[in-house]
């Protein structure tokens, strides 16, 4: 039994390759290659043989990969044969349209409460969640087995946020706020980042390739 | 003046470069290397310095990089040394949230204008826009120098605004609908999938490396 150190890229990529095959699969494919993923996804069939080499032996060579079973080692490689519940902190817009979000469930996440610092929110429904205090985070979430937080606070309010899901034991961010939030080591923080994609397309719509003198 | 097609997956990570550079430049970061970028994102010195590569030559061997210079470098690269004037489809609750969203300006996007279907939103008055009626889309887009739609209507309502947008000359897409969208080639689209980056941390969160027999 030895242990296999996997890069943070590669880890990045699997989520994708779990969406790609869950896609093929409600379409009804049974059997995929590593070219066709490749081609779904815009990486190279080696890249993709490569990444997933460090879980094992998959597809047989010229066969293929079964797309249920691929799917199946994915999600539990994933750890999302199970459901994690999230703490989602922010009531404001944001908040309101990530409880309303349809597509967690059925990809191993819900959101269990919903934590704000307005007076005004704070007791109010919203989406059937009765809005907890902020302060009271330190003490709600490690009773209710939750593992990760979600910052749906403006800018200024969330690194304060963080610290206080950090000191409740929470080891996963998703952050949406637009800043770098600084946490300790040991705590992993994702960042939402709209204007990443946006840059990404803007680079192909104002020339579509680099020139060189 | 050779054309040099730049892969995807370059173009991907230069937001990236621009966003640690401009916070680099913020917290008075003169010089940098491609060790200290490399840190920053979790990638290797050698990738980033192959990535800039493409675009000529930026440091020289031994100096660094001018932080400064390359973000500049790198704004106009990615064409964000202009704005982009976005519409926004859909004015429910991350519609709202995204209207207030501080993150796009200083980084070369704003929201120009605001649709919705919904007759009890239209001609509502949002955040200072006044909502407009989605069936005017492909009238209002082009006369209004709009280059980018981003979507935030319900998943099934996703498909038929995408092609509403295509329609009206839009050539990228930014999709928060839990939902992959199919459009023409020739136009680009980016899905915000928050669970993509959840499952990155559940990864880690349950084991943190593979085991192999």
């Amino acid at each position: 039994m030895a242990e296999i150190q996997v890069p943070d890229m590669v880890v990045a990529r699997l989520p994708l390759y779990l969406r790609a095959l869950s896609h093929m699969e409600r379409e009804g494919t049974a059997v995929t290659s590593s070219h066709e993923l490749a081609t779904h996804l815009g990486l190279s069939p080696a890249q993709i043989r490569k990444d997933l080499s460090y879980f094992g032996r998959f597809g047989k060579q010229g066969t293929g990969y079964d797309v249920a079973n691929l799917r199946a080692r994915l999600t539990k490689i994933l750890n999302v044969d199970r459901t994690w519940a999230m703490a989602l902190v922010g009531a404001g817009a944001l908040g309101l349209a990530l409880v309303h979000y349809g597509g967690f469930q059925e990809r191993g996440f819900y959101i269990a409460c919903v934590f704000d610092s307005d007076p005004e929110k704070i007791g109010r429904d919203v989406a059937g969640y009765t809005v907890l205090p902020s302060d009271t985070i330190a003490e709600e979430i490690p009773h209710r087995g939750i593992s990760i937080g979600v910052i749906a606070v403006p800018a200024e309010a969330a690194q304060a946020v963080a610290l206080q899901l950090v000191e409740a034991g929470i080891k996963a961010i998703l952050n949406y706020a637009p800043i770098s939030l600084a946490v300790p080591s040991g705590v992993r923080v994702q960042q939402i980042d709209p204007v990443v994609y946006l840059q990404q397309m803007t680079f192909y719509l104002g020339s579509g390739s680099a020139s060189q003198a």
